[in-house]
Formats: C-alpha cells, structure tokens, sequence
C-alpha cells in the first residue's frame, strides 16, 4: 500500500486499529487533544530517536525500533520512580516509508504499551524532507504516592552507589552490527544484539525497591549516554562527589567476549557506551542488602555496589573513576553534538 | 558561539535561564521526567513543525517561528476546551543552527509561555542529519472541570454552526511570502504576515464561551488544515451532516487585496488555506446570539454564523459548502502527504 493512496488520516484511522485503550486514558486518538484521568503527580518525559543518529533501518526492525523508543522513555519514568500512562508519538517520515513499515513501527509501540500497561494516545504524522524521526512524550504517574519522584538531586554524603543488571552490553550489541563478521558465539551475538535492539527499562524493579523501602531509594537516573557521563549528572545536581570502582562494574562475560574479539575495551564500553537503560542508584547503605536480596527474589534483576557517594570536593562534586586505585583519566559520554 | 564548543548539556543549562517554570510545574528542566501538580483532567496534544514541510527559515525569524509551534498546540488545547501547564519540547537540529538562533526559538517558546500561562519543562534535543525539526507535547487541564473538554464528537443536529474571527488569512501571508512583488498596501502586507506567522490561539475565547454558558458549547475543533478538511472531522466524528455557506464566511478586506492583487481566490483560501487557527464550533441555536455578543465584549473576538449541523444523509454525514445555493465541488483539505 502506497502513503498517497490512503492518507494521512486514512493511516491514522488504520494504524489505530491495532491499538488498545487502557486504564487512565478516556479519549485517545481522533480529537485535538487526548483526555486522561485525574493524575495525582503526573511526571512526563520526551525523548525523541533521529535515523542515521539514533539507529539505521537496515540494522534494525520496525517493530523493535516501535519498541525501544518507547522503552527508552518507560526508562525515564522508571528512573523518576513513575509508571507510564500515555504515549504522544510525532512522526516525521521520510521519503520511503511503505504503509507495512508504519505498521510495524506501530506494532513496535503496542508491544510495549502491553508490556509497561500505557496507552498510546494521540500524536502527529508529518512529512521531512530527509530522515524519519519519532518523538515520543510520554506521560504518568509517580508509583509511590507518599515517596514521590525519584530525583537526581538526592544523592546524600555516604550512600552506596548502585547498578542495577549489567553495564556494556548495548555497546558490545552495536560493536557487532558494525564489524558483523566478529568470531563469537551465536548465544553471545544474539544476547549482545538484543541489549542493543531491546532495551529493558527498568519499571519492575523501581517498583519492587519502592515497595520494599521507597525512603531509602535516595536518588537515580537511567543510562542513556553512559555511566562515565550519567554519574556527572547525579554528582552535580546532588552537590555530591561520587567515587566509582571500575573493578567492581557488573560487565557480563559476553561483553567481555565480543571486546576480546574485536580488541576493544569492555570496559570503556560499560564507562561510556551508553543505551544500557539501567539504573544508577544512590541508596541508604544500611538498606543496600535487604533491596539487593528483594530485587533478586522479585525480579531476578541484580543489584551491584559500584561505589559511594561522599561529600563534594573543594573544586566541586566530582566524578572519580578509580582503576586500581588510580583516577582513569575523565571519560567523554556520549553526546549529540 | 559554536554548538560544539557549548555542548549538549551546557546549551540545555544556556537555554533555561531564559525560562520561568510557572504554577503546574513542580520540577522542569534538568532530571530525566519533569514533575507537575495535581491535573484533574489532564489534556494532551502534540504537534510538530518541520523546516521545508512548515516552515522556511529564511521566511520567519527563530523567535516567531518557537512562538509559532507553541501556539499550534496551545490552539489545539483551547479547541479541547483547556489551557495549558507545561510544554515539552523535542528539537533535532540541523547542520547549521548557531547557538544565537536556538537562543532566540527559545525566546519564542517563553514569549508564548508567557503570553498563555504555562512553562516550558522538558524535553531533549539531538541532531538530525538533515532539517531542523520541533516537537512540541503540550500538557494542560479541562477549564470547566463541570462541562469536561470540548470534543469533536458534540455537535448535535439543529446546532449552529460558527466560526471565530477571519478565515483565508494565514494562506494570505503565505502567498505574500511566496510572491514578495505583490502590489499590496504596507498594512495589509504586514496584518497577512502577522496571520501566517503569528497565530493566535482562541485560549480567551473559549474561556469566555465556557464561563458564559458551557453546556451551549457542544463541540469544537481548530482550523489549522483547512475549513473544508476540519469540517470533515466534525461531521464524521460527531455523525452529523453539516451545511457551510460560503457567503457568510468571514473573509478579511486585507485578505481579499492580496487575492485580487495575485488573481486569487479569497475563498480557496478561506476553505483550504489552512493554518488560521479559529475555533469551529457547534453551539445550541438559542444561545448563539449570547454567545457571539459576550465573545466580542470580553475578547474582542466577532463570532460569524457559517451554516448549520443537521442529520446524517443516508449516505452517512457529509459537510455540503454551498455558494450561491449550489454545491460546490469537494475541496481538498491540506495534507502532509
């Protein structure tokens, strides 16, 4: 089916069919703007993937792209200790987009709307002149009414940093769409892909930590662009320092595989590759055991000590990185510019 | 200043000095979710523009063009029957935009924010490698929590239907962008301009008809494809037929100069332009003449009579434009595709 033949809101009209309306939302797609249930702290993040910077087609299906940009957002509100709501999605295609591809796509979105139990609810479809872009604005609610959001501004002197899962493995993923000769495993391949194609935002396990002791989730975020980089952020916006033990990073035996393979550094991917989606959490040291324990038993999602938070140094909250003891010199996150 | 010099993060901190977070928001710019107040009926809209498909950048300035996309969503809103808390902007920028110009879209975003009362909380921003693309998501609230929004599906037969201000206008300013020689009068080059680059949303307008009588209000949609396309929303989604005469639409004399002065038709323009911004609206038939004469006491706003709602035909709701009494032939709303 060709887009000119059926039309901008023919598409729409079609692509909605295979869409479910949830719980929290009353009027989705088809009026100005989509009506939601009263929302007690709404929380809402924006976060948009550009081909050719975010992914390439040809590396990548419709419906696990669907998916993932939607996971990457789930992840914010994961991080912000919120579940997700409703999803806003603005389309820009491009010139060669088929109906079946949008189809995909929006397949991609439904997958993980039933997932994370959200709604994608309205949105816009428009033409560029180059590249296909989605943006997402996805819209929800703090999980723990009495807690609130999990910020990024409470990381307190002598919390125990934490990761949740592993570190590395989405950048070994796109080390092997790269170099897709590399000798390893089949299992190693189709695992390092998958943590490159399919994220895993970490909602269930926010979940579980706040319910097992939400005052002592202190702070969090998502890695997005990297640990190296993301851990500034918590640093600067807590006014803490935080020390980070490469020794102690959670980096999974196939990332190490794929590193050995290629001569590279799986170290430098866990520090600085980026689109891991796991969290980074600054939590009360004397509750660190009991939630690793619960997020274990409740998630199977491991929790790993990767370092402290301590006071802010005389120059400022810093980030040190401690390779055997030794600051590494400062690692470069990932950025768009 | 170059982009690669201030980078991601110290551009995102650059471009929030510049912004005011208002009541609604509880935390903005600066975690990985923004965090607002308690919405009872929370509302949401998206909307993008796209450089080459919305806009050109040597035909506007940064500062109207981020007013501009802020005012597309804040239309969409009021025609919902809603203001808006919070804007969510999703930015990929081109190869060539200076720090200098994203500073003054930003100026544009606050001058809206500003000008309708909400604040600017989020969003992302990433390259593209081709246009710039904006993307806005805008979160508000239900004005009359008693009526609930305004819906596309209210118009019910026998209603009256209306249209605010002056249609045409918006393409007006674009011909006069297209063909810059035209031989029109300073002023009515410069309020066609204003039409296409500075649209006003009906925000106070339908505050207005909501604080006079809501329930007269029944449904509603802003113009921003075209009467004749927008009409078709109304009628399908509310299954009434509607009539439009095309005698009685408001039709500016400026807007007739540039036609006449180009060998245009007005009317084209009034039923195809796109991008006016008024509201459509289905009123009750008895409190229309209220209504008009409350909307141009407290807004300055002329409501015109265009036609009227009637039962679906048999071949389900049609929108008829009649001139003179004879159907004019279909008109073909814009499209993106």
């Amino acid at each position: 089916m060709n887009l000119s033949e059926i039309g901008e809101f023919g598409l729409i009209a079609h692509l909605q069919k295979g869409l479910e309306t949830r719980a929290g939302v009353q009027i989705g797609i088809g009026d100005d703007a989509a009506v939601l249930d009263s929302l007690h702290r709404p929380i809402v993040t924006m976060d948009a993937l550009v081909e050719g910077v975010h992914f390439r087609r040809e590396w990548t299906s419709a419906r696990a792209l669907g998916r993932k940009v939607m996971a990457v957002n789930v992840s914010d509100l994961a991080a912000s200790g919120a579940r997700p709501v409703a999803a806003f999605v603005s389309l820009a295609l491009g010139a060669d987009e088929t109906v079946e591809w949008i189809e995909e796509l929006y397949t991609g979105f439904e997958d993980a709307a039933r997932e994370w139990g959200f709604t994608v609810a309205g949105g816009d479809m428009t033409r560029s002149r180059g590249d296909l872009m989605i943006s997402i604005a996805l819209v929800g609610e703090v999980l723990s009414l009495a807690r609130g959001p999990i910020l990024r501004t409470g990381a307190q002197n002598g919390d125990v940093l934490v990761v949740s899962g592993t570190l590395g493995g989405a950048a070994a993923g796109l080390a092997l769409l790269q170099a897709p000769n590399t000798n390893v495993s089949v299992s190693t391949r189709q695992k390092m892909l998958l943590r490159h194609h399919e994220p895993t935002p970490r909602l269930s396990l926010m979940r579980a930590l706040l319910e097992v002791d939400a005052d002592a989730v202190h702070g969090a975020l998502d890695l997005s662009d990297g640990l190296a980089g993301d851990a500034v952020h918590l640093a600067r916006r807590s006014s803490v320092s935080l020390q980070i033990e490469t020794e102690w990073l959670p980096i999974s035996v196939q990332c190490r595989e794929v590193a050995a393979a290629l001569s590279a550094d799986a170290l430098d991917w866990a520090l600085a590759g980026g689109e891991d989606y796991e969290l980074l959490l600054a939590l009360a040291p004397e509750k660190v055991e009991l939630l690793s324990l619960e997020a274990e038993k409740r998630c199977g999602v491991s929790l790993t000590i990767i370092g402290k938070c301590s006071a802010p140094d005389e120059a400022g909250p810093q980030v040190k990185i401690l390779e055997n003891g030794v600051m590494r010199p400062s690692e470069g996150a990932w950025t768009h510019f």
